[in-house]
């Protein structure tokens, strides 16, 4: 029986390109509206996995989802790196010189900039989903605008793109992570995420982050954010390299809960490699 | 001559409510319709100062923000702790029971949530800006709806607050940085925020952190945003105690340049007290 990997957006979204590519296209996909709902269809096992967009390499991080990482009790079981290829989709017939407004995600439209403001004069309308702006311009016949997302999207909604990669780095890359309810098997290539809140002395920071350099572990991430009802003091969420099994990490993190106020591990799980996404048949 | 303080948002928005708590009311205010605007009015001298949200107890940074002190020139020369007490502001007459719409910037709309729950079947609707919302409702007489702001804005509007308090924490504030074209007087309850890159060497967080450490330099905060092009490498964004002037300060920013790729500091200023918004007679 094949895996349902649960995802945000609708069908065509990159958050399903980049399960596809994870699991070599063998899985079912169970679209959600919002990524709480990711979370929640595989805490009640509905869905075996789920994908969240954790960073894009221009945007930064996806804080809701660390902050959900949080709230939920799931292992982050692997990652992969998509490369973000936007195309510009449109109803068959309806040319460059048509276009009046284009229709995305706020992120895909900021990735875009550079493009969009070369058509001049044309509207930008913020839409949820990537996917779903296109869904919407096929469904109202849209023959005076274009939406931006996925060749996927394109495909799936039987729509013409009419030009691709359009985004203004083409170095763009959003890393996804896999969550699942059980650990991952233990792997060669690891990598662990870790969150924890620090107690209220000086140099504290410092200190944690000591566990891991004098055992030569190498930091991969750092990234903070803040605590409820406990202004101007943050959760430190760490990714560093290896398994939190191995025995100079098994240590490290022992030493940091020494240190720490409260430390729980997100997961350990094997580095994502990059990937592009390619348009796979229904 | 009053200083012009240029601020994202329209009247009586919380930034204007941290402009007249951090100058003591004695400005004049320059609404802005985005932060680069507000950048912008200080680069070109039509404003004297601006002043930007940074930072929320409750959502954390406004990271948007951290990335335009790394695009623009300015000098961070002050910062104010708001605190943030939500209103529900309605047109007169219109009661409790009548609201079946609430208006609010998502971030307000996001803070109250407890509260907007408790009245069921009320439909969310996002506006660009608090004050923004109480105007449309004012504008479009809304008898059915009710707005999500200051009660400078209920105020300023002569509408009236049917309820005060309603975010879901009392703990509730936003940090506001203050900034102009040259640097803040020295003071002696100062902090300082610098931004940094890093080589790409192991430890080299740890290393940086060091410099701090190794003096008693105490860190406030620590923030990491992604280099553009370069994917999967960050800008550190720190603040810690202390003037850039002073002698342990200065020798850890010039041991901090032998390690760091790049450093750039971004203000030395007075640690902001916190402060209630009191509503203000125009």
């Amino acid at each position: 029986m094949k895996l349902t990997v649960a995802f945000q957006g609708e069908l065509g979204a990159y958050s399903e390109l980049a399960a596809r590519e994870f699991f070599h296209a063998d899985v079912e996909v169970a679209p959600k509206p919002v990524f709480e709902a990711v979370f929640r269809a595989v805490e009640s096992g509905r869905c075996q996995r789920g994908i969240i967009p954790i960073e894009n390499s221009l945007m930064g991080s996806i804080h809701q989802n660390y902050d959900l990482l949080l709230r939920h009790r799931l292992h982050i079981v692997g990652e992969i790196k998509l490369r973000i290829v936007h195309t510009l989709i449109v109803n068959p017939g309806v040319r460059l010189g048509d276009i009046r407004r284009i229709y995305s995600q706020p992120p895909a439209l900021a990735q875009c900039e550079k493009f969009i403001k070369s058509l001049r004069g044309v509207e930008v309308i913020p839409a949820y989903d990537t996917a779903g702006a296109v869904r919407m311009i096929k469904e109202e016949n849209i023959r005076d605008g274009a939406a931006i997302a996925s060749a996927q999207a394109a495909a799936d909604y039987s729509l013409k793109v009419l030009k691709s990669g359009i985004e203004s780095d083409h170095r763009n890359y959003t890393r996804f992570l896999i969550l699942s309810k059980k650990k991952a098997p233990r792997s060669s290539h690891a990598k662990t995420t870790v969150v924890f809140a620090t107690r209220n002395v000086a140099g504290v920071l410092f200190k944690s982050l000591s566990v891991f350099a004098l055992r030569d572990i190498n930091l991969l991430k750092i990234e903070s954010r803040p605590i409820q009802g406990r202004p101007w003091e943050y959760f430190f969420y760490l990714d560093f390299e290896g398994h939190a099994d191995d025995s100079p990490c098994r240590k490290a993190l022992d030493h940091l809960r020494e240190i720490a106020a409260s430390l729980r591990i997100l997961g350990s799980y094997e580095k994502g490699r990059e990937a592009d996404g390619r348009v796979h048949k229904r």
